[in-house]
């Protein structure tokens, strides 16, 4: 019912509706605290859009090595925010949404009272140092703000943030000693040595810059700020916790107080008030890859003044503009689940340059980016699967711009290829294949590109599938697989290679590259050099042509594929979902092997080793909580079980995504679980992108627009859905039969409206 | 006789002559290898007149600290190169002239045959690595030049250099084994900890780039580098020797070999070559403070192409050029001491730009050097005394280059200071006093400035002076002396003060800034706070005012004075040597005072606790080869015995200054041993720079004529010299009497004639 009335009023008066959705504060459904309970790896702080800036509470630094070794407790703390923890150390302002293995934290700020204390303490004694236990009570998470009483001292603290700076706002107690400390030690995945080096500049009173240099999951990376403080303070102190070599100051300087060119390894400063009750002190933290001074000029053309609340404001203001690219139907409940799925999905990947289009480059140069926003934080082996499909609909000039950048990240790469895992002016190579080709390809298959050299492009897609010294490329070129007894992982890159391959075949045979589809069209196939025919499964072999001994398809360990076993590996080939079908027998094989992996009990050993995969995160042995099954729920079309394929995306909806701290059954991996909440919650999916259709499931909102950056809408209207009625029985395309379950990219763009009329009976 | 045929030579065809003397090739008498050997701390490598690169040998790369303490035996290593060594550990590109504390040796390369050893091995058994036996017997040490046979490999390498770049040129034997060993971890003054990041791009088979960021006497400085090979290497090695933390590759690269992306804190790698027996292969190494991609720019600009034989007639032009400006008739023994002083005296302060301008300044931000050149490598407390005068006489437009670049670094330096040591965009705070005022008074006080604002010069020494958190300042202003239970050297540095306090006072009188002299006018009074009217020395106070008990005036320990004893420093006086010898009592017994310290004997225990003072340096108890005692032998004058400073001037020449490679009685001090010898040799010295004039001392040379910049020239002319012969008769300024044993600036600067006129007898 509330779809009829949406549609009609949609239909009443185009202009008028869209207006009015405009205004709508999609923001109040955003709850920023989904998935920051137990493996989802988001954080709670404030954030725009995209935004260089995120700025968030970390709730503990644990060290990534304990007497050398790694810790695996460290994994827990990848967004620097842990739900169930009681004490926060402070706010820093770089996070990672989702990952799987982490970074940042940068310049961690708490502001505190009483006595100086440099160092952070413990959360089981919290005034062992400057932490203070805080409340979920007391805690306000909202898109793009964040506030939070802590208890010590009772400060409220407040964050807002605007793309390149980060806005806090304290509410101090009266007090002769109230201080705000800069922890530039603290860091996300925090090791002896990963901080390189930290400098301070004090310009005046209020003002400051430096940066801090970290050899980390990105090996070389500087972040440039800027701080300023709406007070004056009235002194300042600081302290090296490294071992220093060099001091010939003959006692100089005080280095420790009121020295302004603060140069270290372990660098902690504490910045010195006196406040009256209730007396607010601002921060403002500007970021910048290039220089400190670029640090400064973002501040000021960002954020010059000091209103917290029209800062706020206008951060809500974003992420209700760029919330409204869809406006759904559905639920309050439903509502919370695909804005918060919309808000992950549109934090990642990052603004990296400064107001003035510069921005430090991979051959560590730096360098402007003429007529595109560059970015960064793309990690592309979750991402190229739905979270930039999703974007070739709701953010194609931003996509476009992302191909930009990685595109400029291969010209400025000492290694000339595209990115794996674009980190901050950094490549952490992080994961299988060169998935860039995909996003590539998707992109400039689909839409209607400008700006973008297609020939450029598709050369950068093959210097990178080329690359035969990255990760067994060459050994994959020689053998068409990759040997298990020379790379532990080598069958799933195998299959990862086999579908990036196809995804340049596809752009080159679009731009009419009929040499560059030969190669690649045959690489493509490649997948079959791991096909064991005789067992039904993907298989690892050795070098001599040989599947390895002693296989186990439920295994993670030792098998041969990453973060995954083989019964879920063997159905990635997305490229060709047909011919996968026939080499497993048949439709009526397939089905049965996907209704098996969908029920079936794992057994205790799959959690004890497997890595990054949750117990939360998943169905039988079906893994949602990781990314190379993402497709796989959709493959029951191809078998001619789309009845399946549409209980099996409900069922994963529900059990998979909740409105609630724990709500996420898996790392968002910055997007892609909730892009797959997106798509598959409107009713379409793309199982392999770089073609330009989706693949149709089970719609489980009441209705939807999609607000085209063309001006065009796009209406997804949905007849009589509710949790039983989950099965489609028809779909119309404007207004006509859409038969084939499947929904071409052309016919989103050109706008028009999808009707589904569902019902509790499978269609078979 | 040869001192008439060359004057009467120059008025017979002043052109003919200038020509004459233009092309004669000065650098024949430049003996870069005098100082290397003991603690004369220069080195014997490439460079020309104010280089950024300083190519040269490094005989041993020793450990700053060894078990946590500081090695005394680095202090031998300052320069990198001793005499003494038998092996040669390969060719780094920077390097101190004659410090007493070090920093620097950065990019060390060494070419090798044989198995790879990438580490430098031992100098008891150099067949444990890289680095190779050679002989004195096979090395030539010329300016801008310098070859050696290695006897491992029987390589023979030969270095030359541009402003900017290194160049080497290495003929190897027919080997397939043929190395070039880049070390990355060497560095001069090394501890673990020093190294903070090093990065290395591979462009292509011949072209690298990369930078060395190292936290030592600079405790934040980053060197980038572009290296070029003439000939392809036809693969590549790299070791980190640090412990590397993520390695998040799971094996996608072998970071060991032909890896062109490459970053950690100690690496080392090497390029493999095959050569033919004789081969030449050449290396060039670009330097820049900005970025790789300026040092990529300075080699293009100053040496794109690969004429070994060229570049180096280029630099040993250059070196020609400079030598020129003073042209003296003398033996060779004299032209051999006089020209390598020449040399060491415009080795520094060093050019730090890019061809473009570009260079890092203290705010470690990028800045271009707008109409001046700006330069590094300032160390003030040797070289105000004499090198600066030097060149306001000789390079009167680099001085004011130099006074810009210390004007920038005062604008760029978060703590709004004039350089005290600066050293690549940093300053090491070394040594007492804020010198930098001395040098500039001195310059715009003598010479007519243009492009330096005066009033804005004064405000940086008057903000400087001011600055009461540097080296108690504060303390300085309050009580008029810094007592020594606060500051272990206070009562030198007191008298420092005192002195610079005086110039900043002549620098205000000269552009009418009254309120300003009288401020600094009283300060330069201060020295009398630390007199000891009952003693008759300088006698350090505690902060009560009381002196100190236990007076030794003797020793350097616990004194109050930095490397030094009261003996030395009560003749710190040098703006007011009139006023001093009143206070100790006139002229005859101030006399006796000097003529007791130019004749005791020291005891053994001064050498022992003494730093940076050797025995070699040291005549009775008068310390020459440390930089307090400077002006001592010229205060004869003052108290009317002029024909002792003319005995003493003479006497120090003659001992401290040799033709061999332990011709240097101490540290050169980037050159202000070298200017003294230049200053006393021609026959007078700057005994209070802030001064227009200089003291008449004794001429050791023939005739000299200084070729100034105002295509004027100032000839001295100096009739019956010899060793004998040291006593001035009478002198002639332009063929009128010289009284009063002082010679104007201006009449230097405006050209004219000198005549001395020796005899054996003394004129009392």
């Amino acid at each position: 019912m509330k779809v009829l009335f949406f549609i009609s009023l949609f239909f009443g008066s185009l202009h008028s509706f869209a207006q009015l959705q405009r205004t709508i504060p999609l923001v109040q459904y955003v709850k920023p605290i989904i998935g920051t309970q137990r493996m989802g790896h988001t954080y709670p702080g404030a954030t725009v859009p995209f935004g260089m800036v995120q700025l968030s509470p970390d709730t503990d630094t644990i060290p990534y090595e304990i007497n050398g070794k790694y810790n695996p407790d460290v994994y827990k703390y990848c967004s620097g925010y842990q739900y169930d923890d009681n004490t926060i150390v402070g706010f820093s302002h770089t996070h990672f949404s989702g990952t799987g293995h982490s970074d940042l934290g940068d310049i961690l700020i708490m502001p505190t009272v009483g006595a100086v204390k440099l160092n952070p303490g413990t959360a089981d004694n919290p005034n062992s140092g400057f932490r203070s236990p805080y409340s979920h009570d007391n805690e306000t998470v909202q898109a793009g703000y964040y506030k939070v009483l802590l208890n010590k001292g009772n400060i409220t603290a407040e964050l807002t943030a605007t793309t390149r700076v980060g806005f806090h706002q304290y509410t101090f107690p009266k007090s002769n000693q109230s201080h705000i400390i800069l922890d530039l030690v603290s860091g996300i995945y925090n090791y002896d040595g990963k901080n390189i080096w930290t400098v301070v500049h004090i310009i005046n009173d209020s003002t400051l810059t430096g940066y801090r240099q970290t050899n980390g999951w990105a090996r070389n990376r500087t972040v440039y700020f800027a701080i300023k403080f709406s007070k004056a303070f009235f002194q300042y102190g600081c302290k090296d916790f490294a071992k220093s070599y060099y001091n010939g100051f003959w006692g100089k300087f005080n280095q420790q107080k009121n020295f302004p060119d603060i140069a270290g390894r372990q660098i902690r400063m504490n910045f010195d008030f006196k406040t009256e009750d209730l007396e607010k002190i601002k921060v403002k933290v500007a970021l910048s890859s290039v220089s400190m001074d670029g640090a400064l000029k973002n501040m000021q053309a960002e954020l010059p003044g000091w209103d917290f609340e029209k800062t706020r404001y206008d951060a809500q203001q974003a992420w209700d503009k760029e919330l409204n690219k869809i406006t759904i139907d559905g639920s309050r409940i439903e509502k919370e689940n695909f804005y918060t799925a919309m808000y992950h999905a549109m934090i990642n990947p990052t603004v990296y340059m400064d107001v003035d289009g510069s921005y430090k480059g991979l051959d560590q140069g730096v360098h402007t980016a003429s007529g595109f926003t560059n970015y960064t934080t793309f990690s592309l082996w979750d991402t190229y699967r739905a979270l930039h499909p999703l974007f070739t609909i709701i953010e194609p000039k931003k996509d476009i711009d992302m191909i930009k950048s990685m595109l400029a990240h291969y010209d400025q790469s000492p290694l000339h290829m595209l990115p794996i895992w674009s980190n901050s002016a950094n490549d952490n190579w992080c994961m299988s294949g060169y998935h860039s080709v995909a996003v590539i390809a998707d992109a400039l298959i689909k839409n209607n590109v400008s700006g973008i050299d297609a020939n450029k492009a598709l050369d950068a897609c093959v210097a990178t599938a080329r690359h035969r010294s990255y990760e067994d490329i060459g050994l994959y070129l020689d053998k068409g697989y990759i040997p298990v007894d020379k790379n532990p992982v080598g069958t799933s890159t195998t299959l990862e290679y086999a579908y990036d391959d196809w995804a340049i075949a596809q752009l080159a045979k679009k731009i009419n590259r009929t040499d560059v589809y030969n190669e690649f069209i045959k690489r493509s196939q490649n997948y079959k050099n791991v096909f064991d025919t005789t067992l039904g499964f993907m298989h690892s072999k050795n070098s001599d042509g040989k599947f390895t001994k002693n296989f186990n398809p439920l295994s993670t360990n030792g098998q041969g594929f990453i973060e995954g076993n083989s019964w879920n590996y063997t159905l990635f080939v997305p490229q060709y979902p047909h011919q996968l079908i026939n080499l497993m027998g048949g439709n009526k094989k397939f089905i049965a092997y996907l209704d098996t992996l969908f029920t079936m009990n794992l057994p205790e050993s799959f959690f004890a080793e497997t890595e990054d995969i949750t117990r939360e995160g998943i169905i039988g042995g079906y893994v949602h909580g990781n990314e190379p099954s993402h497709h796989v729920a959709y493959l029951y079309n191809y078998a001619g079980a789309t009845y399946k394929t549409q209980e099996r995306v409900r069922m994963i909806l529900n059990m998979q995504y909740h409105n609630s701290p724990d709500g996420l059954g898996g790392n968002d991996d910055t997007g892609q679980m909730s892009a797959w909440y997106i798509f598959s919650s409107l009713g379409f999916y793309p199982v392999a992108p770089g073609s330009a259709v989706y693949a149709i499931g089970s719609p489980a909102v009441d209705g939807a627009v999609i607000h085209l950056d063309n001006n065009k809408s796009f209406i997804i209207e949905v007849k009589n859905q509710d949790d039983q009625n989950v099965y489609i029985q028809k779909i119309e395309l404007n207004g006509k039969p859409l038969t084939g379950f499947e929904l071409k990219h052309a016919d989103i763009m050109k706008g028009g409206k999808l009707t589904f009329y569902m019902g509790d009976k499978p269609v078979k």
